[in-house]
């Protein structure tokens, strides 16, 4: 399947906290640069998350902003 | 300021292409990683958006999705 | 690939209208219900879109808001 | 009431899953055809969601993706 | 019509920036307090959005971020 | 930092409900007028929100919808 969202960063599973309805990933993807990610619980069973798995983040480039120091 | 969105991605822009509304920002975060914003134009402007200056790409964790091939 | 996002609806192009930056895809999913999707132009072409092609709908649980009369 | 959104798919609740926070409501807008939204619990009890209450999914065009196979 | 979405904040049109697809509404929620949203400009067509019309700005609270200095 | 969001409305907190994963946050930007937040508890505790305290709403103008009566 290939998704009209710009952002497809390839990284891997660095952890996984999941809460009663949602579950937090850390993905690193690249060495020292980590995304973290929310997903609902079932999703993340699921798409079987767990350390170590490799995905991508993705992220739909509206959803991106930008800053400046 | 300090932002309630988790994810703040360094990175420095490698492309910016405006539109007649929006601006797209092509950021590398790390080398060969990039990620793909878009703006408002105004925005870009205020900012001083441009080819080589460093930023943060902002992406709230909620919004990022994860996927597995 | 399969995706976090928790709707995946299967349906039919009906009309697409690119603009400058975005284009504009109304998808059939059952007779009479469509659903309208903005995307950005260069998706849009990547992902070969034209009327009468078989689609997904992706939308994530967090972005289907409910209203009542 | 009239939103700007350009998508109210109307439907009827097939299920409701309250969480401490959140609830997650399936709405069936055609035989056979689900959505499921996440609403704050409040928003979930202050419009009476139930099994079976007739209501619209809204969801922004912006937030509605495509992929092919 | 009542919608899940938390904020709907009461308030005067003060500018209309129609682009090709888009349409730029400024809104003053009370004196001195604006809010700028961006809608299709077939929904602001379709509203009737023209200065001075009094109407909601609409925002999902998970969509309100926040920052300290 | 300045961020591209275009909407920033300086409030104080008036009230934060703890949950497990995630805050709300109440926040009064004119007498009367208030928005609601919800934001990760972890973003909440690394920010020190708490009731009285200054902050800003941040919102994309992508993310405000209108509906008029």
């Amino acid at each position: 399947m290939k998704i009209s969202a710009r952002n497809a960063l390839k990284g891997k599973v660095k952890q996984v906290t999941p809460g009663a309805v949602n579950t937090e990933v850390v993905i690193e993807i690249s060495p020292g640069v980590e995304i973290v990610s929310i997903i609902t619980k079932s999703s993340g069973e699921s798409l079987g998350i767990e350390v170590g798995k490799e995905l991508y983040a993705i992220i739909k480039s509206t959803d991106v902003m930008v800053a400046v120091d």
